[in-house]
């Protein structure tokens, strides 16, 4: 028997008038590419026209999969971090000046100062601060990346990876866990006094591990979280356990004195080993950073005034929007929109490695966390997937029978489809700081749109 | 439009047919109740016709439910285990002379007699056990129960759990992990080394962690572990973890000296938890043992001879069968089912209790490393539950949206259905003990259609 089968194509109106005749329609969800506007379609046509993009995002693609960001030290950011030098704070996010900064940044950032010793009190530091007493700078510019506020002050313990494949770096601060911490957006003396036990009494043990038995494997650590149901980026539970049970035995033989302080720490933090993953992550990606024609997202960034990003082929050049507020919000009981601050944190660069909003499927728990099931997460990483170019070979994804995580986000294809990075992320509240709740960050488009405009002008420019 | 729908049942044959001529067909899978057997029958219309049965096995279900097993100590099993005394080796599964005994099971009972010093070799060993000079015992007689061989003998490490709801104790060897261990069936030199070790410098530390922070909530560690890819059988990477993530800060505080070699321990061992999971199960299993009427499965324990079942509403009684080869066989390159010895272990009573197969679905790393997906794995958990009354209302299924594990296998529909519970387990060398493969064993249907019947005709005999 023969029926009829109708496809529709775009016009929702049409499939549904058909549908309440009865007929069998599938209906194909088509716009515009880049929204109808004539500028974004030249440079869609343009980039995706271009052989050279291609190419370049496909040896992009390939220096992802075969990075292998080692964390190589641990111990104060101003001995690790290559001009992290005198009165100078770092933050999350695009450059933004003191007056436009976010509360919660400022907050941790003048719990930095007082850490330093460069100020008594908040109102101190902050004067400090306001009258350029100490220098802030965008922890990217540092080669350095942090979870929200990503505060990152000379005395502060850090992470330190290395990808010798692609040649890049990350650094990233120690995590300093829930409730009173700098990149939950408080500066207050319970979260100084804890930036002042990991530097003092937590990093030294992993830094006698690391010099014990050699650099630590990143992303093969969240390979294996991924497997125990972490994303990587708002559940680090499995991931934190195994950083644990790979440096004790060194820690216990070298350092034993570390040992209680770092299980008390990690005891109460489950996601003690997020910037463990950045800073691993962000190495990976600075090694596609620069290659010259290619439109993959190597950063997203956000400082809860600005979201901001960086395309491989552009490299140092940021595009920006206002950042929005994180969507799909699961709130603590009496919080709303009306209390958050917009998406803040260098954190969502793991959603360009193959983490986070890539591994939605591999985390039921967070997809029950924010109210939905394990379809919904399977949603988000197929969403992923229409915007990237590969699947990772590393990082594989269990409830999906071991396919690959989605690796390679391509500007051309988030303009093309109007989809981008989904970023699972915590939120702060807009005045104290503190955080209030989590959802889905939806990276806006504006600045992928104006990055791909921005190649399409520079590949037109340069040589062919 | 009306379509004729058609629903067949039982027979194939006819489904088939129908479906050959392009019919619509429901096929419903029925066979007739137990095998058709007239006896069988007979007590399978006792039982289910009988409201004792019913409202005990939904008492046993509440009280499983309610079963909070605690981890209350870690020391030699001489002192742990009252009746383990002078010279005596407990063993997994039914009683089972040493003529009986498989190879494996005496190669660990003669480890056993060389740690203890009753020996000095396996020779002398196997005859002062051959003539008497050893008494041997089922553990589940001093209410133990080890995984695969599940040898335990005075010294050795070993595990206490008590649930304070249902009253029941279970005791477990520490497990001694892979390669050259006991419970693996080798009694080497070197599995010996590990058994002083564990004796000497491991348990101490657990041990005071207890003294000092108080029982360990052993369920509740299942419970984050399931959620985290284990299914407390096979599979206790995340356990592991979860456990010494939680005793380290006190092991650090109060016996730092068993901190290294425990990290170096469970570092090499992702199984470690794997007992003190049974232990705890035991205990909680124990709390029904002995509701009259109830036809819930309390035990399973084979020990490599024979396969054997208890069921609460006749305690202590074991039906048993000759012990089947591990199904669906995964082998290490060069072994086939001509080296396999027969299904072994007191592990399976955790079946019973919501893990292990049970929790199949929760652990699609499980399904993959048996060369299945997801819907293999969750096939398994749905085949489980259809012998099961009742749903755990606190061992969660992630992938299944926090689904319940299925609890409660009742005898009545084992035999009804000729399903049995689904037990993943590790397959030994016959001969030489080692791990050579892991597969699913498939409990005989049997014993439990014994002691059914047993079960009727106790109840026809006694009061009503």
């Amino acid at each position: 028997m023969g029926t009829l089968r109708i496809a529709t194509v775009g016009l929702d109106l049409m499939a549904e008038a058909l549908r309440a005749q009865d007929a069998d329609v599938t209906a194909v969800d088509w716009r515009p590419p880049g929204g109808g506007d004539p500028e974004v379609v030249r440079a869609l046509t343009a980039t995706y026209g271009d052989p050279r993009v291609g190419e370049a995002n496909a040896r992009a693609l390939a220096r992802l999969q075969e990075a292998r960001p080692m964390i190589v030290g641990a111990g104060p950011a101003g001995e690790l971090i290559p001009g992290l030098e005198g009165r100078m704070v770092l933050h999350a996010g695009p450059p933004v000046e003191w007056e436009r900064m976010c509360a919660p940044q400022r907050n941790a950032v003048t719990g930095a100062c007082i850490l330093e010793g460069w100020a008594s009190g908040p109102q101190e530091a902050a004067d400090l601060v306001a009258r350029g007493g100490v220098r802030l700078a965008p922890a990217h510019s540092l080669e350095a990346a942090g979870a929200m506020c990503g505060v990152i002050s000379p005395s502060m313990a850090c992470w330190a990876a290395r990808d010798e494949i692609g040649g890049g770096v990350g650094y990233s601060p120690f995590n300093d866990g829930p409730g009173d911490a700098f990149w939950l957006g408080v500066g207050s003396p319970e979260a100084i006094r804890r930036q002042r036990l990991m530097a003092d009494e937590v990093a030294p043990g992993f830094a006698a591990a690391l010099r014990a038995e050699g650099p630590i494997d990143a992303l093969a650590l969240c390979a294996q979280g991924i497997a125990m149901g972490d994303d990587c980026h708002m559940r680090h539970q499995a991931t934190t356990m195994l950083l644990l049970r790979q440096v004790l035995p060194a820690m216990a033989e070298h350092a034993p004195a570390a040992v209680l302080p770092t299980a008390r720490l990690l005891g109460g933090n489950g996601h003690f080993a997020l910037t463990v993953t950045i800073a691993a992550a962000r190495a990976a990606l600075a090694g596609i950073r620069g290659i010259p024609a290619s439109s993959l997202v190597v950063f997203i960034s956000r400082n809860g005034t600005d979201a901001a990003v960086q395309i491989a082929g552009l490299p140092d050049r940021w595009f920006t929007f206002p950042a929005p507020l994180v969507g799909d919000p699961l709130y603590r009981p009496g919080f709303s929109d009306d209390d958050a601050a917009p998406d803040i944190g260098d954190s969502a660069l793991v959603e360009c490695a193959g983490l986070g909003g890539a591994a939605s499927a591999a985390s039921p728990g967070v997809a029950a966390f924010l109210g939905g099931g394990l379809q919904d997460a399977i949603e988000r990483t197929r969403r992923m997937g229409d915007i990237c170019i590969g699947r990772s070979e590393r990082l594989r994804i269990p409830t999906l029978d071991g396919e690959g995580t989605p690796l390679g986000v391509d500007a051309r294809a988030c303009v093309d489809l109007g989809e981008t990075p989904l970023i699972n992320t915590g939120i702060l509240h807009r005045e104290d700081g503190g955080q209030i709740g989590a959802g889905i960050a939806v990276t806006p488009v504006e600045p992928i749109r104006d990055a791909l405009r921005a190649l399409a002008a520079h590949l037109e420019d340069g040589p062919r």
